[in-house]
């Protein structure tokens, strides 16, 4: 058992050291040598953890969603017992933003991973399902929230959902200084306002 | 003359292999050998044109933005004389989608630029500036309808805009297959509808 979490604890090293190198670096660097050397291993060493540079990298992107979805749900318990939907959606959003370093790196994981996604098939697939699940998450409480009368009933589920999960393109304009955070969150704002103000 | 024109068509002929590149084969294999290759020139030949892989890079991207431009504008021609400020939008929106070829060669283009420009100031300069100025552009249809009393004077011009820019956001969703092209388009007509319909 303690030598199975040490191989994970590695592994997730292993992650991170992959995130810096595609923050400080950029997705052009990211081979496995580079990757072995920031977390300070041989590439010998690397590669009894990770078989393939796509093994590395889908092991790197699922971590990413984990501690994603880690912090979402930190903040949702910070906000009490029956949280409303707009905070939720709200939270949701937020975090999938570069707003603070640990969104900032797995939302440039995300990007890098999108672009490897577009020629590689097993990533492509990995990354559909990744994203499907969060679609489906954003969905149910889009769904909840108009059979709790939060949201008219006229609003059509899917599409509020594909509208929400569209706004996360701000990323790359945050991440380029053409929309400040602070412009990004009160638009994001004004959308849900009117999404739950539609009652 | 002549001469100054064939180089300008020498540049987009090793602009486009450079897309080529990034669709084909991903922005992990975009070197200057890579895209040398795939122009039929060698190395040196393209160094000729260009000095560095930063200077081929924002070329190309520039020519992107160019062909994307030139798009919208064809497309602006054959709304008519006076288009309505929702068509302009839509059309604008539509064109930087992965809904086409060449649309999806420019869109696949700048979320390569974007990771580059993380690591890289001169990139990162270039891709602001571009962006601001689409920025301003969809801003000035968004101000010029609220003048003219297509959207409620109530809704704040930059915010709009912003929201507008943000949608942009289908991109890697349609990339993935999360969402698919008729359903993007669908939520972005969702959007404009209850932008132009709150007057």
């Amino acid at each position: 058992m303690p030598k199975e979490v040490d191989h994970r604890g590695r592994r997730e090293a292993i992650a991170r050291a992959l995130w810096r190198v595609v923050e400080q670096r950029g997705v052009t660097q990211l081979t496995m040598r580079v990757v072995a050397r920031e977390a300070g291993m041989s590439l010998g060493q690397l590669q009894h953890y990770f078989a393939s540079r796509t093994a590395m990298l889908s092991f790197a992107m699922d971590f990413a969603a984990e501690q994603t979805s880690a912090r979402v749900q930190q903040g949702l318990d910070e906000l009490g017992d029956r949280p409303h939907p707009r905070d939720v959606l709200r939270l949701t959003l937020a975090e999938m933003l570069p707003l603070h370093a640990d969104a900032r790196a797995t939302s440039r994981m995300s990007a890098a991973y999108v672009l490897e996604a577009l020629h590689d098939e097993a990533v492509h697939e990995r990354a559909r399902r990744g994203l499907a699940r969060g679609l489906a998450l954003v969905e149910q409480v889009v769904r909840q929230a108009i059979a709790d009368g939060h949201i008219d009933s006229g609003r059509d589920p899917a599409t509020e959902t594909h509208l929400l999960l569209a706004l996360t393109g701000f990323a790359p304009l945050i991440e380029l200084d053409v929309i400040g955070p602070r412009d990004a969150l009160a638009a994001i704002d004004a959308h849900l306002d009117r999404l739950f103000r539609s009652t």
